[in-house]
């Protein structure tokens, strides 16, 4: 079977049916933000992976290598992040063609380094290796954390609040602004926020750290393929249904004018952009405001309320304009089901 | 200024003067087999990461996908056995066009685990990608190791004296077997061993154990990219020279039935072929025999005494069949000095 008629999650399905189940020490294996494993002392250390690759990721054509490496970091320290923890060290494989620059690897790896460093994260280590193509750039990234402070993506309950940190869409709406620009067919208009927003997203760490200290996280999960696939990411493996308030879903007023200008909707850049890597979570409803005020009051980053946890028997739905509820589709960004590259993928839509 | 000009190893230290200084939680960071950080407990945690990519790394016309999966895994491994340590948890990214059948990414996985999973060793997570252009496998591994049983590549004393397990060249030997028979010109003979060798070369984790229980070694390293080049880097981090004796270097009868079918000789192998994956390592002159014994009675792997470690004002040589003194070269196998692949680059010796 090819992987196109596969799919990813299928995919990873059948491949870890090919390895050896993980041993007691392994809380979490392969199936969520990071994996995560006890330590001697009792300590749990959370461990992701990510890689991007030229033409599928990013283009080069408008991502400069600074910012390049900053996204590719920012992906990997969000995953730290969606599991309640805090990151440590990073290991970069980069396989890049032998054209590239020693300048533009030297700010590729100035902006992951840029993104990582303040947060006490260090790269102690990697691969550097010759690609006959394009660039590649695979991370490696532990983290800390404590056992009563992990948020699995399995932990929602029904009843819970769903919240969301910061604004969504905003990483489409940039990616919008480049895309058009490198086309030719630039938007009217200035949008700062969106391009900064696609360039260099803020991986939620601090607002992790916050949330967990102001109450109990049940689950959280990094919005890396659009709100609606990580939705359901998180219903699916709580065993719970959704209703989702279309209506409170926080998006910028930047996002609003790209994608108007697109012909689109703000929510549907929300929905189905990814690479906003901000933080989905659920807690108990006495806890969602005091969660809000104490993050927002930490790192100046707003969270919002956006729906509820209910009985898996009703599935998953989002209530529109116009009040009615419908099934929120599963419209994530699945890597094999188009080979297009991200960009243009995503431009088209 | 292109890679090209640059070089693999000064690539490296120039990237690393773009990253935050290392916190004094690491011990050792970019520069070494492995990277090694203290944990809250004390403990040592031991992180690598490689990358392998299609058409530099490896020619899926004669490496069947489980061999490969085996082969990647492996090379991780064996980097964790040359810090002494013994290898835990493996995250895996793969890039891969979309035209791969997913058997082929399971036998993929079936080898990795075969090689990890008898050692304890489990692949916890990863990531999936599409790929545009060829296959790339880039894995991260974690080991544990104790403080003083770590062996980092700058211990060796002068006077130690240059071990090695199993037989040298043997890898190379095996890979002119397969690409000269891919090319339609095959060498007369059965070479299952060699054969062996290459594909599925086996790494001295258990070796690495049983030497550390039998006395202080003082540092190692695996032989990944040839003898020369493995003694040249122990050499300039530990600030020694090195007497090398030609004649001492194991290497099997396959490799050099092979070696003489291509015009060449196994020792030539040995010192530039790459990827044997056995360990180069330092002891005290007391120690080497004892070391050799116990690694051989708890594992069967022999191991060799080649040379010994001199004060550095003698540089790095190799004794001869005509019993004289030469230097010896550094021609290991860096990436960027040519991007041929390194199948045809080595094939065509």
């Amino acid at each position: 079977m090819n992987i196109d008629n596969c799919g990813e999650f299928a995919l990873i399905e059948r491949l870890k049916k090919c390895v050896t189940a993980p041993t007691d020490f392994v809380i979490i294996g392969i199936s969520d933000d990071a994996s995560a494993f006890e330590t001697e002392a009792g300590g749990i250390t959370l461990m992701t992976a990510d890689a991007l690759v030229e033409g599928v990721h990013f283009n080069l054509s408008f991502v400069p290598f600074r910012d390049l490496g900053w996204r590719a970091m920012a992906a990997n320290l969000s995953d730290i992040a969606a599991m309640g923890g805090w990151p440590t060290w990073a290991t970069v494989c980069l396989c890049t063609p032998s054209s590239c620059s020693v300048e533009a690897l030297e700010a590729l790896y100035g902006g992951m380094d840029a993104v990582a460093a303040p947060l006490g994260c260090r790269i102690v280590g990697g691969d550097t290796t010759a690609s006959p193509s394009g660039l590649m750039i695979s991370i490696s990234l532990l983290g800390q954390v404590m056992r009563e402070r992990m948020t699995p993506r399995s932990g929602v309950k029904s009843g819970d609040l769903f919240c969301v940190t910061g604004h969504l869409g905003g990483s489409r709406a940039g990616l919008e602004v480049l895309w058009r620009g490198h086309l030719g067919r630039p938007l009217p208009g200035c949008f700062e926020e969106a391009i900064e927003k696609y360039l260099k997203p803020v991986p939620r760490v601090r607002e992790a750290a916050a949330m967990g200290d102001a109450a109990a996280i049940h689950a959280a999960i990094d919005i890396s393929d659009g709100l609606s696939s990580e939705v359901h990411h998180l219903c699916r493996m709580s065993r719970v249904g959704a209703r989702i308030e279309g209506g409170a879903v926080p998006i910028h007023a930047d996002t609003e004018a790209v994608a108007r200008r697109c012909d689109a909707k703000g929510l549907a850049f929300a929905l189905s952009g990814g690479e906003d890597f901000e933080l989905l979570f659920a807690v108990a409803p006495r806890d969602a405001e005091g969660v809000a005020r104490a993050v927002e009051a930490a790192t100046g980053t707003p969270v919002t309320i956006i729906g509820e946890a209910v009985p898996p028997a009703e599935g998953v739905r989002i209530r529109g304009q116009d009040g009615g509820w419908d099934g929120l589709p599963e419209a994530g960004y699945e890597h094999f089901k188009d080979q297009r590259s991200a960009v243009s993928k995503k431009a088209d839509g």
